[in-house]
């Protein structure tokens, strides 16, 4: 049974869903081959004090593990909010053949939003790129997470 | 006593010069806090089959760790060559004061070639940026390393 984009999209927010439970921003990222999510990341830069340590990031580390090999290139990646330049750029690297994400990231999205990353690049490799897949249960789990913050302070 | 920009940028060349004794492209960063050189890293992609094992993420994850913290706001990084836009974003994110490079890469380059990330990212905070130190020194050792991989082919 071939799997739906929407049900990878709903494993990455559940990635997200663990991130919040522990107080970080929750971004979610599973990548997927042949049919079957092979990693999963979310977001742990407070609790690792670890800069790269974003969803994306974690997730493609532990997919070159399990491929034994940093080439990723028949799988895809799913995540939650458009990737930042330093993820774009692991995912570029990893010859990811298409990027699947939820919400748009205005501010720091190296894919539709800051810059369009791959259209810019000198590198051969260009990774597919669909965006807004589950947008408004992406979008809701990290605005929800951003007002409860605001309502703290 | 101060060292200068030249003292640190020869010890990321002694970083790729370590690179390329594993036969790894020959890149070498630093990570400097207080005039000392906190964090040293080394490319090491194809040892590590770790798509994200650039020198620069090396050492930033292991400045993160030396300060604890993945903020690195008074440190500056040198690096021998232009970062890449991964390199470039995470450089970005630890809120890194400065970053020397040292020979431009044309065609992944992000901060003066393929692109200008730092120009173009929405996020506040942007980098100092100085390009050239040790140019030919840093250019040198990546070409040399390409040349002998093209006799053996």
């Amino acid at each position: 049974m071939t799997r739906t984009p929407e049900f990878f999209m709903r494993a990455a927010l559940k990635e997200a869903a663990k991130a919040e439970l522990m107080d970080e921003v929750p971004v979610g990222a599973v990548v997927v081959l042949d049919n079957k999510i092979i990693a999963r990341g979310h977001n742990l830069r407070e609790k690792s004090q670890d800069v790269s340590a974003h969803a994306e990031i974690i997730a493609l580390r532990k997919a070159n593990k399990k491929v034994h090999s940093w080439r990723l290139e028949n799988a895809d990646i799913y995540v939650t909010i458009e990737p930042c330049a330093m993820c774009a750029g692991a995912i570029l690297w990893s010859r990811i053949r298409h990027v699947y994400f939820g919400a748009k990231e205005p501010k720091g999205g190296a894919l539709v939003s800051s810059t369009h990353l791959y259209e810019v690049s000198g590198i051969n490799h260009r990774p597919e790129v669909t965006g807004g897949l589950l947008e408004d249960e992406c979008s809701a789990i990290i605005s929800g997470y951003f007002q409860k913050k605001r309502k703290k302070m």
